[in-house]
Formats: C-alpha cells, structure tokens, sequence
C-alpha cells in the first residue's frame, strides 16, 4: 500500500512545500467531502439510518465516518450539560469537527436530535449550504414513544428527566431538509434508499 | 471509484448492520491510524515540519490530516483564549478530535505548542500511549526568538502579550517524547526524515 519501505535505500525525503488541502484529500478518496446531518425525536431512527446508510457507502469504497452520541458525549463534548446553552454549544462543536473531517474529504454523519433550528442552520454556515445535507428523520412524537427503545420516554413523563425533546422541551423540525424520511413507517431498507437516491440524483458520490 | 452507478438498476440496497469500526477504517485505507502530536515553542518550527511531515506520507498514498492553529483556533476553540484554564480546555478538545480522527484510522497530525506537560498527558490518555507519538520541536528559546517570524516574541518582551510561553508562562519540555528534533540546528530536510525514520523503524505505516 505505502512505498515508504522502497524508499529506504534512498537518501533523502521529498517534499515541495505542497499543501495538500481538501481539494488533494478529496482527490484522493476520490470523491467529495460532505456533511450529511440527521436531525430527529429519540427514537426516531436516526441512528441506525446514520449507521445502515455509513455501511452502504463505506461497502462502496468511500471514505466516511459517523459522529454519534456515542463518541461525542463522553469525550469532546463530556463537559457539557443538557441546558439551552450546552445544548447549543454543544452542536456548535460537533458542527466544528464535522467541518474538519469534511475538509479531511471525509462523508461525514452525523446522528443527534439537534431539536433546534437555529442550531441546525448555525452548523449549515460553518460547514457551507452547498456541502450540508440535513435529513430530517420525521417519525413523529407517539410512534417514539411507543418505541422507547432507551426508555427515556417513560423517565421524561415521570419528569425523571427534564428538558426532554418533545415532552419536556421542543423540537423544531427543519423547514427545508434537503430529506425528509417518515422513519416511523418507511422500513429501514427504503429509508436507506432514500438517503442514497438523494445522494446519487445530486451527484455527491461519483469521482472527482 | 464508487460502483454506487452500476448498482442503479438493483432495487435494494444491501446492508448489514456491521459497525463501521476503527478496525474496519484502517484496513481500507492499508494503514493505522495514529496521532503524531509535535510540541515546541512559538518559532520552533512545529508548524512547518508537521505539514511537511504530512506532505510525504500523503504523497505516499497515505490517508493523514493536520489539526493546527489555523483550522482550530478560529473554528472549534474559537470561544477559547489564553488563560491556563482556556489553555487547558484547549488541547482537551484538540486531543480529543484528534482521537476521533485515529478512530477514522488516519494519521493525525497537530501543531500546537500545548506547552504543559500534563495537558499532553491527558491527551496520551485520550489517545492510548501506544498510538501517541509526542515529537518535541526542541530549538531553544534564544533561536525561536531571532526567528521571530511573527513578530510575537517582540511584542510579548513588550509586554502587548500576555503569557507567551517561554517569555511571560513556562514551556515545561517533554520528559520521555518519542521523538526529539533539534529544529534549531537540522535543517528542514533532515528533521522531516528523523521524524520518518522513527514511524518507519516502529513499523507504523506499512499495510495492516
């Protein structure tokens, strides 16, 4: 893979003093860099959409990474609360380093409820409209509910949890999500389509 | 690049719930993810071996990405300024993406003076010592500031800078890096291969 190792016979290092910016990454992945954005009620799906729509393109030889609730609360973001202010520093950041991985060429996925939309389109500057993909995963509040895969629901209305996105604190959903997928009946597999036919009608995955 | 083209005609994506892990990254892309972290005074030349450093191995096919002032300090950390507890919190977020990035299976490279010796060591933490590669820019102080390429040690003998490290706050050295380059005395070329040599003796970038 890397020729390093032939090059041990050689004296010196070359280097031109090149920068290599996102357009060479890009170049070398062989497609363009993005941030494609779930927004969406716990328990809507997005999640699992984020992370079946992240296999299929990875299966695919591109190069992405997902950014979750899993690797972003208990690190970067580990500091943070669960107040309108944390909340919004918190995306903000999120917002930050998907920009980064973005600029690293990467397709970047993004899962969090991210409930407003101020937040949303703050996020949409950083990162440019042109390369800011928000799919909207609009299961709507009682289909969540009733899933409550975490439980969460039953602790929000027993106000074991406060401020919690649609029971205790708004969500505000996205007045023009490049997609909007209806998680609460589309199975898994056609809401993977979905996201992917947007993908390839607006031409985001092909070579560069 | 992608066959997401031919794949058109079938009706049904396929996917299989497999988690896209840091394992299953760095075989694509036929190499470990790692953080190189250089350290150095202002001046020490951090900034322009770390990218040259980056010039090579992306020119070798290599997937790597630099985290430095440039794409940090204006973006994530923006809301942050000099104070030690700024500081601080500061290199926690960069050691923080910066593990994200490895967990992308890339070779992740950052500048940063991040000048305290417990501040590294919280990121080695993050990061997990055995892929953490501390390369310390170790002109001395009298060189970096006949350098003075940005003008910042004047105005901090000046006083118009608070807390600049080696004038006004400490530079507290690396005890035990894994690489040490004399920036003050090797010429460019020279700590560009040392930096190399030790990633190709440690048997860090051949194909996994």
């Amino acid at each position: 893979m890397t020729k390093l190792n032939q090059k041990n016979s050689e004296k010196n290092i070359k280097w031109h003093n090149l920068t290599i910016d996102r357009r060479k990454l890009e170049r070398m992945r062989g497609h363009k860099g993005m941030v494609i954005w779930f927004t969406g009620l716990s328990g809507s799906g997005k999640s699992t959409l984020a992370n079946a729509v992240n296999e299929v393109l990875h299966s695919e030889g591109l190069s992405t990474y997902v950014l979750d609730g899993d690797n972003i609360r208990h690190g970067l973001c580990k500091d943070l609360g669960f107040s309108d202010e944390d909340r919004e520093e918190n995306i903000r950041r999120i917002g930050e380093v998907a920009n980064l991985f973005m600029n690293a060429g990467i397709i970047t996925i993004t899962a969090f409820v991210s409930p407003f939309i101020s937040d949303r389109n703050k996020v949409r500057k950083i990162v440019g409209s042109a390369d800011f993909i928000e799919v909207h995963c609009a299961a709507n509040i009682d289909v969540c509910e009733s899933r409550d895969t975490k439980g969460l629901y039953k602790k929000a209305r027993l106000g074991e949890i406060k401020d919690f996105t649609g029971i205790s604190s708004p969500y505000e959903a996205p007045e023009s999500a490049e997609i909007v997928v209806d998680t609460g009946s589309l199975d898994l597999n056609d809401s993977v389509q979905k996201v992917i036919n947007y993908l390839k009608e607006k031409d985001l995955l092909y070579g560069i």
